[in-house]
C-alpha cells in the first residue's frame, strides 16, 4: 500500500470552504483592506525581512515615491522568497487580486498595484475579501480609549486591549485617557476599579466578545492583597519614584481586576505570551520583537487559578512552552489553546503543534487558527496554509492512524475553524 | 519510486509479538486489573479531559450510580474523542472486551461494562490480559513501607518508590513508618542509612529489581558533607523550625544515601524528571499535576558524576529536555532514557523523540516504553501505540536512509521492548 | 496522487554534486588526514560512544596495539551501530576506502586498516578527498598563538579562535603568548587592544576570513565601560584575587574589543552557542560536554545590538533555542544561521530545524551545514548526510507546497551549500 495523497486532497477540498471565525487580528475597521500595493508591502513581514536581508531602512520614508520605494523592497525580498511570509504575498496577490506570475519583481509589480488601487475603490471591498477568504468575522484588537463606533457588527468583532492599562497605568497619558473614557477619577483600587469597569461595560456595549493581552516573557502573575495592591497603585498614581518591588504587584493588581470585571462580563481573555518588545534596536518599525526561549507559562498559573469562570484562551511566541501550553489545555478547564502566533506561524511549527494538541487536548479547547494581520488580505492567504496543514495532519495524524474517520476529521476541522470560537465567544447570542 | 508502507507494515507485524517488559507502572498486585468499567473510566486520563471538557467534578462522587456517573462522563468524554488517551479507551475495548462500535456513548455503554465484569471474574485474569498484550512483566512501584508479600512473581516486579523518603522525612508519619519497617531508631545520619538499608533490603528480598523516584522541575542535587546533612537532618527529625537553607542537603542527603545502597545491591534507579504536583488548583484527583517548561536536568548531574556505576534510567516529562536528555544517554555511561513520560506519552512527540534517540544514542541503553499504568488493561493500548510509532520510525529514520537493514531494525525494537530491560534490571538473574 | 520520491531523487543527484564550502572544522593543517583506522575510530564521536555503551576508558591508552584497541572499539561500538554516528564512519569507509561490508567488526577490519594506511600514503591525498568529497574549502579553527604558515590556501581557511583570549586571559600563559605573538605588552584596556588587534592583523595576513568562539550556556554579554573594564583587567593581570563581579565585565570587555576588531577587519564571527565543558566527570577526553537545555540567546542581545556593521554566524547546541535563533535570523540583519552543531547534528533535529529555517529565514542568510571534523575524511560522511536531508526537506517543504519550484530549490541548495558562505566570508575576494 502506498501513503496517498488522495485523503489529504479530499479533507482539504471541505476544508477550504468551512467559514472561518478570525478571532485575532489589527485590522482597523476604518481602513481594514490595502489601498495600495504600498500598503500590503508595508506589512511588517516584509519591511523586516528585507531590511534584515539587506535593503536600508530608508526606503521605508513614506515620502519616497512607489518607484523607488516597491523595486528597493522587491529586490531585497527576493533574497526572502524561499519563505512562507513570501508565499502569502504570492498567495493572496494570485487570489485577490489575478497576479498570476510566480515572482514579484522590480520589472512586474506595477500591474499588480493598479490591480489593488482598483480593487480598494470597489464597493463592499471588505466583505468581498472575507467572502473570497472564507472569513466570517475577524476580531479587532482595540485600546481601551479607542472610538468603537462606525464598526460594520456583520463583519468585524471589537476586542478590549488590556496592554496599556496593565503596563503603562503609571504614565499620566493613559491614566487621564482612562478617566476620560470612563468619567472616573482614578484615586486607588476602588476607583481604578470603577473606572476599568466603565471600559469594559463600553466594550461589551460594542459587540466586544473578549478582552486581549500580550505579556513579555518572564511575566509572573500574583494574587496580592487589596492594600499591597492600594500601597503600589498609590506610588504609581503620585507618579513619585515607585518601589523596585512595585511592578508585580502593580501590574497583578490591575490584570486581577480586569480579569475579574471578565467574569462577570461573561468575557474570556486573550493571553499571547511571551514577546520582548523593542529586543532588537536596529529593526524597522514593527520589527523588532522577539521571542525568548527558555520560559515557562507557569507565571499564569496563580491568575489560572484564582479564576476558574474564566476562559483564558491562550498563545505563546516561543516553542519552548508549545508542550506545556498543550497540557495546560489537557487539564485546565479554563484553558483553551489558540493558533500559532507570529514567530510561531510557520508550517514546520503549526504541524508539529497542531499534530500534538488534537492528540492531547479535548476538541472542543482548540482554536485552530487567527490571523494577526493588520489588512484583510493576509487573512486569505494565513489561513489558506493552515486550512492545508490541517489537512495534512488531520490525513497523517488522526485518520490514518484510526483515531477517527474521515467525517470525524472535517467535523473536528469545523470546530477548530469555527463552531469553537462561536461557541467560546458567544457569537450566536 | 513511491515510499511505501508496505515495510512498516511489515516490521509492525513482527514487533507486535514482541513480548515487552513494563519498566514503570502503578498496578496493584492485589488488583491489579478493572472490576468494571468505571474502574476503567476512573483512569485519571479520562476523568481530567472528561472535567477539562467541561464535566462537574460531582460526577465523579464514588456514590453516584454508574446509570448517572458514566453517561456524564461519556457525554463529556465526547469531546476529547480525538485524542490518544480516548484511542486507548476504544482500543483496549476492542481488544480486551470484543466491544465493535466507534464510540463509546451514554447508549452504547452497558454492553461494555457487562463484558469488563465477567472478564473480571475469570480465573488467572491478569496473565490473560497480559498474554493478548504481549507484555511479560509489569514493574509495580511500592511505597518503602508496603507489604510485598503475595505479589505473584511470574507477572509481577516490586520497585521501591522513593519519594517519601526524599521529600517527606520530616513528617513524623514517614519517620515513624521507616523505623517501623526497618526497625531502627533514626536519629542521626548513621542511623537514617541503617533504615534505609534495612528498607532496601527488603525490596531486594521480595524481588525489587530498582528504586524510584519522580523529581519537582529546577530540583538540584548535591554532594552534601556528612556534617552538613548531620545537621539537616538533626533539625527536621527533631520537627522543630528547618533553616530555609535546609531543603536541598536534607534531599540531596537522603537521595544521595539511597542511591549509595543501589549501588551496594546493583539496584537502577528510575528517575522520572520534572512534574509540578498540585499546579491546578481546580483539578480532579491525580488530574491537577503539570511539566514546567525551560528547565534543565544539569541539576542531576552531581548525582550523575558521584555514582558511575550506578545505573539511571531517565525519564523527562517537558519537551524543554528532550534533546538534552538524548545527549545524557549518548555520553554518560551510566545513564539509560527510558520511555515517554505522562504528558510526553503523546505519538507527536514519541515520534520525535524516539527517532534522536535512535539515531544518537546505543540502542543498548534504551528502554522504549513503559505504560505508567494503574490497571493492567492499558498495558494493552499503550504498548500498540508506542509499537505502531516504532515500526514507522524504523521504517523511515532507520531502515529506509540506510541505517540498518530490515532484520537489524526488528534488533532495535527487540532491545527497546525487551532485552534492554531484562539486561539493565537483572531480570533473568 | 502518491507522495513521490522521485523528487526527491532528482533534487539530491544535483545537490550531491554542489561543491560545499565548510565553515568550521578542526583540522590541522599539518595533518588533515588519518594516517591510521586507530586515528578515524580515535574521534570522539567513537571513543565516547563504545565508553558510554560499556568499553573500558583504558582501552583509549595510546600504547595498546591496534590488535587489542581496534577490537575492543568495535564491540563497543556495535551496541551504537544504529546511530548516525556509525554510519559516517560506514559511509566514509565504502566511499574513501572501499570498505563494502555493512558493519565493521572485531573480524574485518584489517583490510579497512591497511586501505587507510595505503590512502594516506598517497599524494595530494587531503585534496583527494576533498574533492570525492565535493568539498572546495575547509576552515582551520587555530589558535591565536598558533603558527599559521604552510597551511594551504587552496584548501584550507584559517580562523581565529577567540576563547582562550575571552575565558583565560588571567591565565599567565595565556597572556605571555598573546604579548609575544603580539610584541605588544599587555598592561591595561588600552595595550590590550592593540596586543588584539596585532593578533587579528596576523591571522587577516593568513588567509583568515573570520574568529570564532564558544560560549557557555547562561553566557551574558554586556557594554561595559572602559572603566569598569580597566578596573577589572587590571585585577585579573595582576593575577590576584578577583572581584566575584569581574567576570562579566572581563570577558565582555574583552569580547567587545574583539568583535570591533572584528568589524575594523571586516571579519564576521562565528558564535558557538551554549557547550557546558567537562559536565561528564568521567567522559573519555572530548566526550565530557554537553548541552544545557532552558537557557536563552538573549544574553547576545547586547553584543548584536552593539555591533550592527559585524555579521554574526550563530550556532546553537540545544534545541532549546532552535525557533528563538530562526527568529534572530529573521529580523536581525546581522545574524546569519549556520549549520548543526555537534548534538544538534542529528538528523530528527536537522530536519525540523531546516524546515523552519527555510520557511522563515531569507535563504541568503542561511549557512547550511559545516563539519566541525578533526579529519578530511568525516567531512564527506558528514555532507552527505546533509545533502540528502536538504533535498528530502527541500522535496517536502519546499517544493511540493509550492513555495517554489525544482529549480528554485537547486538555487537555494547551491545558496546554503557554497554562494552563502563565499559571499559572508568574502571567499572569491
Amino acid at each position: 500500500m502506498a501513503r496517498s495523497l488522495d485523503l489529504e486532497n479530499r479533507l482539504l477540498r471541505e476544508i477550504a470552504q468551512v467559514r472561518a471565525v478570525d478571532v485575532h487580528s489589527h485590522v482597523q475597521a476604518q481602513e481594514p483592506f490595502a489601498r495600495s500595493l504600498r500598503d500590503l508591502l508595508g506589512y511588517h513581514y516584509y519591511t523586516e525581512l528585507a531590511h534584515s536581508a539587506g535593503m536600508s531602512a530608508e526606503m521605508l520614508a513614506p515620502e519616497l515615491p512607489d518607484e523607488q520605494a516597491i523595486p528597493a523592497l522587491l529586490e531585497a525580498l527576493a533574497a526572502a522568497n524561499n519563505t512562507v511570509q513570501y508565499g502569502w504575498l504570492m498567495e493572496l496577490s494570485r487570489e485577490l487580486f489575478g497576479f498570476t506570475q510566480g515572482k514579484l519583481a522590480a520589472g512586474n509589480w506595477e500591474p499588480l498595484a493598479r490591480a489593488v488601487r482598483n480593487a480598494a475603490a470597489r464597493p463592499a471591498r471588505a466583505r468581498e475579501i472575507m467572502e473570497l477568504s472564507r472569513i466570517e468575522k475577524v476580531f479587532l484588537t482595540n485600546n481601551f480609549d479607542e472610538a468603537l463606533d462606525a464598526i460594520d457588527a456583520d463583519l468585524f468583532v471589537p476586542t478590549l486591549r488590556a496592554d496599556a492599562l496593565v503596563f503603562r497605568l503609571a504614565d499620566a497619558h493613559v491614566r487621564e485617557a482612562l478617566e476620560h473614557v470612563s468619567d472616573v477619577s482614578v484615586t486607588d483600587g476602588s476607583s481604578l476599579r470603577d473606572a476599568l469597569a466603565g471600559v469594559v461595560e463600553r466594550f461589551v456595549r460594542a459587540g466586544a466578545r473578549s478582552a486581549a493581552i500580550s505579556l513579555p516573557p518572564r511575566f509572573r502573575t500574583q494574587a496580592v492583597t487589596a492594600r499591597e495592591f492600594g500601597a503600589a497603585l498609590g506610588r504609581a498614581l503620585r507618579g513619585g519614584k515607585q518601589d523596585s518591588g512595585d511592578e508585580t504587584p502593580l501590574q497583578s493588581g490591575v490584570l486581577f481586576a480586569l480579569v475579574g470585571l471578565c467574569r462577570d462580563f461573561g468575557l474570556p481573555l486573550q493571553v499571547m505570551y511571551g514577546v520582548v518588545r523593542d529586543a532588537y534596536q536596529h529593526g524597522v518599525p514593527q520589527g523588532s520583537d522577539l521571542p525568548e526561549a527558555g520560559d515557562t507559562l507557569a507565571g499564569l498559573l496563580p491568575l489560572l487559578n484564582a479564576f476558574p469562570e474564566v476562559t483564558f484562551c491562550l498563545s505563546v511566541l516561543s516553542d519552548s512552552q508549545r508542550q506545556e501550553l498543550a497540557s495546560y489545555g489537557w487539564i485546565l478547564r479554563n484553558v483553551v489553546l489558540s493558533g500559532h502566533w507570529w514567530y510561531a506561524n510557520v508550517p514546520a511549527y503549526i504541524e508539529g503543534d497542531l499534530a500534538a494538541r488534537l492528540q492531547s487536548v479535548p476538541k472542543t479547547k482548540l482554536i485552530g487558527y487567527y490571523s494577526d494581520m493588520y489588512k484583510l488580505e493576509f487573512g486569505l492567504a494565513k489561513f489558506s496554509m493552515f486550512r492545508r496543514i490541517l489537512a495534512r495532519v488531520l490525513a497523517e495524524e488522526f485518520v490514518e492512524p484510526g483515531f477517527g474517520t474521515e467525517e470525524d476529521a472535517l467535523a473536528v476541522a469545523r470546530l477548530l475553524l469555527h463552531d469553537n470560537a462561536v461557541r467560546i465567544f458567544g457569537l450566536g447570542d
